[in-house]
This record gives C-alpha cells, sequence and structure tokens, in this order.
C-alpha cells in the first residue's frame, strides 16, 4: 500500500515545495492540512488549492479559529500563562492544536507518516513531536528544512525545478509567526540585543506614542473566561478578536525580550499581543479579588510550571493535565466584572465588581463601619512572629551577645 | 529607675500626641526616634524639636536613605520583589530599617519599651513587631492606636488639652506612607473598587497621557546593583532618586490593586514608584540575558517567596536570610547595560549588553555564521518527550484505543 | 429562646465536667455530640449515656468510622500526606471530620455556640475553629480550657461538686489521641529530648525488636484507593483496620520526632501509624510505576503542602480543594498491586505490578530485547547541558581562564 | 601533534579494551585516570599497571576519597539529597569528582579527548559529559559503548585479539557501581519488577532479619556536617566509613525501588547505604530540632530541586551553586548531637540534643513552668482562619445557602 504523510501546509514556499519532495522521498502520497487559527493572510479555499496544484493527493483546510480560541487561548489565561512572566505564549499555544488536526487527518486518510517545515534550533519542532508522540506514537515524523538540512535557496531551486506554481517573492527580512492569540517577530537586524525594535516590524498593534483618546473597556468574565465586553455577551474567539482591535489600536502589548530557547540557547523576541495582554491583566486582578491569599500565592507556581510546560511543548502531557484540574477548581469563583482603561500602549485596571468577592469594604475601611475586630490583631501577631523571634533569640545567644 | 519608652516618631498628630501620652501612661520618659527614609516633607530639625516640645526627653534623627538605598531597596531590586507580581513593597521595606534604628536607640538609651502608631487592621505592626522581637526579645512593644483604640478626634482633644505645639489641619483625605522606593496611597472613595483614581493622588509621577518628548536611560548594573545611569558613577540613592526623577516625569509606576494583607483581609491600594519599577524591568531583563535557564525559572519562586516574606513582615527572618544567600549566588553575572525608554507611562527595554551575556550571537542567528548543530536536536526531542509519550501510550493503551 | 451549646464531647472528665459548666456559663443547653473515629476504648452508648448523665439536653453519638476512612484517610493517602516527611496526620485528619459533625448537629439542634476542650497552645484549637468558621461563619466558640484557664485540678473539683458520675482515676501519665489512622502520645519525661521512648507508651505496635516470622501482603490500588488486600475486596475502613493490625504486629509505624506546631513552637511527639505507614509505603512505590517524571517531580510539592495545610488547621479551605483536584488528576492511573514484606518494624516493598505501568522492560533491559535506541543519547545529552556549559564558559572566561 | 585521549579508567574488561580501542581510532595516545572513591576491590598501584600493560601512555591513580566525603558526600548530606525521596545519590555524586579529575588530568597532560565507559540509556553519560562541558568545554568526548555500540562479547574479542593482560571471567550476573556513600546493584532478574530481591545481592548490607543485638551510636554534627561519633572527633571519610559499617552489620539502608531516569525511562534499581542513609535520618532530625519552621518548610523543596539537580547531572551548574549558598545558610545551626539505635534494618533517632536548639521546654511542656501565653492564641486563630472563613462565606452565599 502507498505510504501517506500528512503535512503541515501552510501555503508558504517550504511547505509548497515539500510536498512533491516528500511525495520522492517516500514514494507515497501527500496530504496537506493547513489550519485557520486567526493568521489572517490568504484566503484558506486559495491555500488548499495551492496544495493540490503542487501535487498533493488530498488537500484538507480547517477553520479552527473557534476551537483554538476555546481550548487552548482561554487554558492560557486561566493560567496567566506568561513565559518568563512576559511571553503570552502565542506559537506555542497554536502548535498543539495543530498537532492534534495532523493526527486526525492521519487517523482519517491512513497516514503514517507526519511532516512539518521546522528547523532544528527552535521550540516548534519540540512542540509538534513531542505531541504527536503524545497523540499517536506510531506515527513517524519528517521535518525536512531540518532532516535535510534545507535552505531557502534549495527550497526556490526545487520549486523552479518543480515547475510549482509559487511566486517567489523577494525574501521578507522578518520571520513570522501569527494566530489569534497573537504575533511573533524575528529578523537580523533584532539579533544584535542592543538594537531597539523598529515600528516596521509592528502590524497587530499602532505605535503607542502617538496621540490619541483613550477607551475604556469593561470585561466580564464568569469562572476565568471572558464571557462579555461592555455588556454584550461574546464568544472566546469573538472576545479575543475584539480586544486585539481595541487594544492593538492603543498599542497595547508590545514585547521585546531575550528568552530561553528549550534547545538551550538564548533568543531575541518581539511579540504583539494585544488582546491576550489586556485579557491577562484584567483576569489577573480579577483573581486578586475573588481568590482566597494562599490559593492566589500557590496559584503562581503553578501559573508558572503551566506556561513553562506548555513552551517546553508538553501540552499534552500528565503534569500539564494535573495543573489545568488544579487551575479549573481555581477559577470557581472568578467571575465578575473588570474595567480596563486602554491608552498609549497601557492597559490599566481602574475598577473591579464581583458577586463573588472576597474584598469586605465593612472589614478594610478605616471609615465609619469597620467591622474589623483589632482586639485580635496583637495574639496573631505575637504567634505569626514567634518562630523567628525565637530562632533571633538563639542566634543572639550563640554568639554572645 | 524610671522606665524609657522609645517611640517611633514620625512628627504627625498621632505620635506627637503619644508623647505625653506614653509617659503619662507609662510613668516613664518618651525618646523619640524619626528617620530620613527619603520621605521629603517637613525639615528633620524641625521634626527633631517638635518631639522636644511634645515632651520627649531625647529626641534622635537619623539621615538613613543611604542605608535604605543600600540595604533594603537593593536587596528587594535584586529579588524583582514584586508582592503579587505587582507591589515594590514601599512600606514593607522602611519598616525593618526603623526597627533596627529603634532597636539601638532603646540600648543606647536605656529603653526597655518601643511604640510604634500603627493600627491593628494593617501590616505595619506585624512588621514593627516582629521585628522588633526578632532583633530584641526582651524589649515590650506598646501601639496606642491599637492597643487603647485611639481615634483622630481622641488625638486631637488630647493635644489640645496638653496644649502641644500642634497644628491641627483640616483631616486629609489621603492616608499617605512614602519614602524613596516609592509611595502608597489609600483614602475613602478608593474603598469601593469599582472607582478609578483620580488624578489628584498622585505626587510621584506626572500624569502619563500628556504628551510629552521620551526619555531615554541607560543603566549599568554590577551584579544585580545600579552603579551608573548614563555612564555616569552613581550610589544606590542617587540611581533612585534619579530615576525616581525622571521615571516619574513620563508618568512610570502608578499601581492600583487589590492586596491580600497578611491579617487575612483584601484591600485596595494606589502606589507610585517610579524609579523601583524602571530599575525592576531593567533588571528583569538584565537577568534574561545573563541567567542560566534553569537558575532562572528557579529563582522565579525564591523571588516570588522573598517578597511574600518581606511583605509578611519577616525581613529579619531565617528563611529571608537564606533565600538572600541564594539571590546573592544567582547575581554573580547580572553585570551589564539596559537601555530603557522612558514614556507614556511605560518604561520599555530596548536594548541589553553584557561582557557576562549568556546570548550567542552565533548559537541564536538563522542567518550566516550559525554554530548551533541542528542534527543533535532530534535526539533531544525523542528522549525530552518520551516520558509524556509513555504516559500517552499507555493511556491509549487502557482506553481501549 | 434558649442558647443551645454544641460541645464535641469524648466521654473524660474535662468534656464532661465542661457539660454543666457551658450550661451555667451560658445559661443555655448542651447537645453533646461524641464520634467514632476508630479510637476504641469505651462503648458509645456508655459515653452517650453519660453526656446525658452529666446534664446535656441532647447526647448524640456517630459511627463516622467508614467516612473517616473514606472522606479523610484516603485524601491522605493519595497525597502520601506525610508533614515533615514523617507524620501521617493522625489528629489533624480527625478534627475537620468532627467539625463537620457538630456543624451539622448544631444546624438540627438550633446551636449557636460549639464548644471543644482543646488548650491554646495545640493545634486542635486552629483546626477546630477555623473549621467551623469555615463551614459555619455565625457559630460562636468557647474552649472552656483556654478561655477560662482550666486545670485537671480545676475540673476534679468541679465534678465533685456537681456530683458528676464521673471515675476520677488516678492521672495518666500519658495525653493521647488515637483514631483508625494512628496514635499519637505526649508525656511528661518525653518534653526532654535527649531521652528515648519506652516501650510501655505503644498500643497499636508491638515491640519490632521481638523476634517473629515476617507477614507479606499484597495490596491493590484503583486510582490511587487500596480496594483489595491479598486478593479480598476491601472497604477503606477495613483496608486500614487490616494493615494496622497486621503491621502493627510487626512493629511497623513507631515514629519519634521533633515537630513544628501551627503555634510557633516546637514540640516532641511520638506516633505509632502502622496501616497509615505500610499504604503510604506501599502508595508511593506504585506511584513510582506509574506516575510520569514531571508530574512525580512536582506532586512533589503538592504533597508537602497538603500535608501543611491539613496540619495548619485548613482542611475546609480553597487551596486545599485546587490542591485535591491536581492529586485526582495525578491518581488516574495509580492501579496495581504492591507486595509489601512486614517485619522488624519495617514495611518493604519487593513487588509491584500494574497494567497502568511505565515501566517498560524492553526499554529498561540491557539483555537482549533492548527497544531503547541509544543513538538518540547524544543529541540529548548535548542540549541537556548546554545551558550549564554556556555558563560556564562564559564564567571561565570572565574569571580569565 | 599526538592526539592525547584522557579514559576514566575502572581496571575493568570494558574500559582496559578501551585503551588500544581509542588509541587505534584517534591514532593518538591514551591517558587513564582511576579514581579511589572507596569503591573498595582491587588494588590502585594493580590497577595502574593494567593500564599501562594495556598500552596506556600514562596511567594515574588518585586516592579521592577525603575529596569524595569532603566535597560530595557533605554538600549531599546537608541537603538531605534523597531522589525521590528515596536514592540518596551513590553514583551521581561520584562522576562529578571523577570529571573534575579527568579534566585536571587533560589539562596536565595535553589531552583533548575525554572518554568514558558509559551505556547510551543510563544516566552516567550525562553527568559525565554535561560535566566535562561545564569545566572544559573545548574537550571532545568519546564513549565507545555507546558510540560505537560495543557488547561484552566485542569487547572480550577485541582484548584476546589484542592479547590484553586481563582474566576474562565468567559474566557476573550483576552490574554494580560502588563508592564511600553507597552501592548500587542490576541484574536481570530484577528487571520483572515484581520479582524481590535476593540476599546474594548484598554486599555493604547485613541481612537485617537476622537476630543481633542493637548498636547505638552518637553523632555530632557542626554546621550539618559530621564531626564526631560517640564523642571520637572523625574526618568526613571516618564518619561515613564507620557508619557504614555499623549501620551496615545492622542490615540499615537497603532499598528496592522503580526510578525515573534522566534520559526518560523508568528502571528498577537496589541500593544499599547504611552510612548515608544513618546519617541522613540523624541530619533530618537535627534539622527538625534547629531549624526555623518557615525555612524548614523551604528548604523541603530546595533539598528536592537539590537532588534532582545531581541527580540529572547538573553538579557543576549555576542553579546548583545557588541552591548550596541557599543550604549553607540554612546549616548555620545544625550543630549538635543524635542518638540513633541502629538494629534490625532501621536508623530509628533517641535523642537529640543542642546549644542551638529552638526547641523550648518551657514552651512545650503542659507541666509546671509552662511560659507559653494561651491568650495569644484566640487572636492567633481567629486572623489565621480570616481568609478561609471569608472564602467559605462566599461560596456558601453564591450556592444559595
Amino acid at each position: 500500500m502507498t505510504e501517506r504523510v500528512v503535512l503541515a501546509f501552510s501555503g508558504g514556499l517550504d511547505t509548497s515545495v515539500a510536498i512533491p519532495y516528500l511525495a520522492e522521498q517516500t514514494g507515497g502520497e501527500v496530504i496537506a492540512v493547513a489550519l485557520d487559527v486567526g493568521q489572517g493572510g490568504e484566503d484558506m479555499e486559495v491555500i488548499r488549492q495551492r496544495a493540490l496544484d503542487c501535487g498533493a493527493a488530498e488537500s484538507v483546510v480547517v477553520d479552527a479559529r473557534d476551537e483554538f480560541a476555546q481550548d487552548f487561548c482561554l487554558p492560557a489565561l486561566r493560567a496567566n500563562a506568561l513565559y518568563m512572566d512576559r511571553y503570552p505564549l502565542v506559537s506555542a499555544l497554536s502548535r498543539p492544536l495543530i498537532v492534534k488536526h495532523l493526527v486526525e487527518a492521519a487517523k482519517q486518510h491512513g497516514g503514517t507518516i507526519v511532516s512539518h517545515g521546522c528547523t532544528g534550533k527552535g521550540n516548534d519542532q519540540v512542540r509538534f513531536e513531542v505531541g504527536i508522540g503524545a497523540l499517536d506514537p506510531s506515527l513517524k515524523v519528517i521535518a525536512p528544512a531540518r532532516d535535510f538540512a534545507w535552505t531557502r535557496d534549495k527550497a526556490i531551486a526545487l520549486a523552479e525545478e518543480k515547475g510549482l506554481p509559487i511566486e517567489v517573492s523577494a525574501k521578507s527580512p522578518y520571520s513570522i509567526d501569527q494566530n489569534l492569540w497573537g504575533r511573533a517577530v524575528e529578523t537580523g537586524f533584532l539579533e544584535d540585543i542592543w538594537n531597539g525594535p523598529i515600528e516596521d516590524i509592528y502590524s497587530y498593534t499602532q505605535d503607542p506614542a502617538v496621540q490619541r483618546d483613550p477607551d475604556e473597556v469593561v470585561i466580564t468574565f464568569d469562572r476565568g473566561n471572558p464571557v462579555a465586553i461592555d455588556g454584550e455577551t461574546v464568544t472566546p474567539l469573538q472576545a479575543i478578536a475584539e480586544l486585539n482591535r481595541r487594544a492593538g489600536a492603543q498599542g497595547v502589548g508590545r514585547l521585546d525580550m531575550v528568552e530561553d530557547r528549550l534547545v538551550g540557547i538564548k533568543s531575541r523576541e518581539v511579540y504583539e499581543a494585544p488582546g491576550a495582554i489586556a485579557l491577562i491583566t484584567a483576569h489577573q486582578e480579577l483573581e486578586n479579588v475573588t481568590v482566597e491569599r494562599d490559593l492566589a500565592r500557590f496559584k503562581r507556581g503553578v501559573d508558572q510550571r503551566w506556561a513553562e510546560l506548555v513552551y517546553d511543548g508538553l501540552w499534552f502531557s500528565p503534569l500539564k493535565y494535573a495543573l489545568d484540574s488544579f487551575i479549573d477548581s481555581a477559577q470557581e469563583a472568578v467571575s465578575g466584572d473588570v474595567r480596563l482603561t486602554l491608552h498609549g500602549g497601557r492597559a490599566v485596571v481602574t475598577g473591579r465588581r464581583s458577586e463573588a468577592s472576597l474584598y469586605d469594604f465593612g472589614m478594610a475601611t478605616y471609615d465609619t463601619g469597620d467591622t474589623f475586630d483589632q482586639s485580635l490583631a496583637k495574639g496573631f501577631v505575637q504567634l505569626w512572629g514567634l518562630p523567628s523571634r525565637m530562632a533571633a533569640a538563639r542566634d543572639n545567644r550563640l554568639q554572645g551577645h
């Protein structure tokens, strides 16, 4: 029987050329699978047809935007997922979704090999291959760019040789990955980490330094998930898209950092994630209002580990699942409204209200209506400090004071 | 022998009235101790004299600004100390310093009692009393506001009765604590957490929404400590003061949050900390460049615990000391320059350079000069994902797939 | 309406005397509530009658042994709960169960006050009162031994004065708390921590030094819970009881330690928990076989925090609930058999087998049948060590080597 | 210039054959380096000569026992290092020491390649290569067993072909690694994890089930290090050796577990570590007595991470160094005596005493002399439980109770 190769197809040069190349190398047929995860750009039907034109036996396109928003972006939001306290996991979130559809396509179309376009020094190869291994360990993986040391020039030569219907444009100086949750940019001049980014590289966000009127938005959460914006009910996809638009228009969500890759090197990355940053900012503050202190303190460590695991390609892993269970429990009461002002590159919380609030005016106020019994404090303070007081007394004694 | 009471003296109404009150209650003498921790306001000599005018047996003022910067603010910077990922520990840092000087004054002047002006529902009582207990467990503590249920009206009545030389101004609507590292504001209308702050409450920062030219600054760090600004060598005090001025002028460092107090309640707090936020932003990015990945990941948890301990009044505690040792080790290589743009309320890193950088252009680049051996990746990816792949295979097998 | 006081009634001197005392102090009626949590000793009916004889308006006894085993001991087992890596939380587990029944009795019988016999320097007061506050914050609490500074002599005098039907035996030198999960002993001569325990203080365990034949037992777990012993299906209560008997007969489960109490002091404690220690030993090893590595590593921290929370009286707390969710997820595959040899005070695992095992003979063996691809190792080793290698190269360079 | 290969030489078949093999493969000279890390067995001089007889250009033997005890075993003791709460890191501790000497030998003898005998599925290859890379990244590594897929049969054939002076004994069924800190055994029949170990495989420990008299030992620690046994001053090496002897004679320290290897598989391991287990048991209890509660709780996580890092081959890593700093700080007060009874396979603490003790009889006792002020407890309990009480009240309110 003919071997079938399921290819993660983007429509670009590399994966287009990969179609005849994989067919030749494996003697099999190629099934191209392209996902709309909110990356914008070309029409999905055009992409579908291009795969066929390049010789794919089957070409599948999936509108996965709602699924991506619901099952990948929202869990990241509930985890306040910021790798290294900064990066909201843009690419790291789409990879497991793509993997899921590749594995499904392999089942449906009898694929035994899966192929992706990643290189050998990035994180995405790990996310693809660990994910595929977790969902179907019987699948083999080919990564032409890594395993056969492809370069752009080789790919162009191959395209010409095969007469593929691909317009080879001038090489863009930017390497970009974008989806609903944000956009990542790498480019040569940023590899000197003393160079600052230039306005030209941004697409999801306007220049925050330009003077414009602020935008105020009220986001309503239900158990950690955004369910309404300014009082209008929204789907997860709508919530993220609208906040990308409104926060992006105010220059919110630009990030520039040196990042620890899983493969052991540091790299310079520039991101834009206006909706993600606005949502996480609001969500964190709603947690401040509704989550009990000990739980909130422990959850910071859980959130950090969640982000590391997903960054490290371990979306489909037992620890990730167990952390999800913890986080779901912690979100039980994270419901209510947060008011944000979006302006000048900042998303600033100015108000919060919740039926589930643990903020108690009577306990907090210093004015009339104070219900806090201050007489309890003395005993608390004494016993709270007892261990360190005894240790200090011991240390003083031993040091002969 | 006459009992002597060492009083943490601010110069304000409450602690002024406390002088005759404590003398009366204890039948002893009062030693007033006032510290300059960069809070600005009245001249320290005026404050010193006022204590004597109110009947203090001794009145001591200490310019503790350099000590505060060096021994309290810089450790917080090295720990990127942000309680709840937000609050840079303004008041929590000055309390242990004040405690240290109170205990020293007690030793010097024969004090057996220490007194402070805190109430029973705040964090500061804990910081004072746990600190005093750690440094000298033999000292007794009196907190008139808490232990004798003082109110402002009672204090005013007492001031008049005693004929104290205090101008009783109209009650300010704001309760403020400020020092070199920042400024905290509480006020009645913010106790409704749906209300936003108004421009009137800020003092360290200009309105970030006002159009002005950006300011670019290069901060040089040596082992985690700022040592030069724009190439000029600075003391810790100078570094913080200059960044307060320059970042404050750009509206950087405003914070508005609901916070978990140690005494078990949530409160609304507004802070300004322009210098602290600018320094921490720069320091974090320099760590991204110079600290090895595993160390960086673990340090986040250490930093969080450090901030919690200090917030919780445990500056003088064995765990705090051990975390300091960890952090000092982690700062060995945190030396280099960070360039920040201060503008519109944002402190944005645009460049970093360091002799100790772990960023390796050759490893990171996708262009000419790439030294990363991509052939190593396949084995890494396979073994990295092996445990989750085996777990997934097990789960699939058991679920009959 | 007459106030009603719900009293946690043990049948002993203190809580017996508390009945008329509480009635007098509050002018109300006393509802005595006694639970069988496997503590043995007097018949529950005798205890029930004694409360009435002492003047209780109502006397309730509850056989809570199955509930204790199922809902309190098993969660502790799934968490491998050992406070300070040693103490399996004997008393800390029964307190929240008792609290639950006290609050239920208050609802049923119209109680507005709850009373317990704990002193002010132990952990149990915290567990009672934090638990009661969590389940019904409207209930008031009276702790006569703490709040009215009772002593044993005062209690005896009161008993005689009231003519209560209590035999006042010679004071036992031991203070004991025991239940299904174990037994705690405190006594004067152990307060010198250089003194070793004597054989006389033990009751659940035989002397491990006595020569006897070993006992071998196979425990079957399903998702972390023991469901069969030597192939016979058992209830949770039966599992624990049988292992108490068999492991106790071999001297397993004696503990002697200095412990950090929540109230800030260190105390000397001696425990016996034969069944708990045998079950936890077996459970931990089954986790070694069935739980994926990253999950196992993270779960150690979760287990530690779970034990601390429960020790600290926070059974009914949001963080505890969220940790339970994590642990339940982590137990999905913890099913299989463990064979233990019980002998000479040791519970030693000698075999484990599981349908859900992640141990793979083919991967592990060095003999024929090896399926591990060693060629993958080199790339893994290189990239695994890359960050520390780069850091070392940097350090060497900076130190001028 | 002739290339020189520094070989980690054990004296056994594989590394003996490696000498001519490496010379042939590289066209260079082999420098054999053998360390005495307390593994016993052959005389080091015999080993040194054998390397020469096999063709080594240089043969170096090092008595590294004191260095191993001082710089590798004692840090593990201070960290209570037990991987997976069980395994005291026997082999994982000796590898970085061997690496250190290999790198030194390379410097001294002009070596450019380092060679070791590890296979590709164990942990030791990682420990060797990551360590070498950290200490001298310019060194190349050859692992014949892994890189050239050697088997025992191939090695024997080579030995015969070369006429090497090695007695090829009948293959031992056991694969053993042993040193001062313990002994690891792997063997075919234990690869069935349902099989129990047999008496035959043990060497450091006597059968614990045999009846014999108990042995009592008092260990004196100074800042976490053992400095005297039964009052006699000892070196680190003497301390460990004597406890190996005495605890081993009582059957203490046998371990049998399924373990998570770094390369991603689970393996069955049997260990003996009588001295290590006795010392760690004593050390942990002395920490219970002398370390403040918060520090003790945090240190458990530090200890776990330390053990994982060292197990994972990251001895020479920035995180390991920072954890060492934390641990050193935490050991400041860990001085005093612990009395252990060694008997029947158990090492049981029966007494502890310390000038630095935080156990305070007056605070702990329920008898005459009680200095604990119980009146402080009520306030403490109330505020301690306030967050969970408020959360419970909120949950009840929202659920309509």
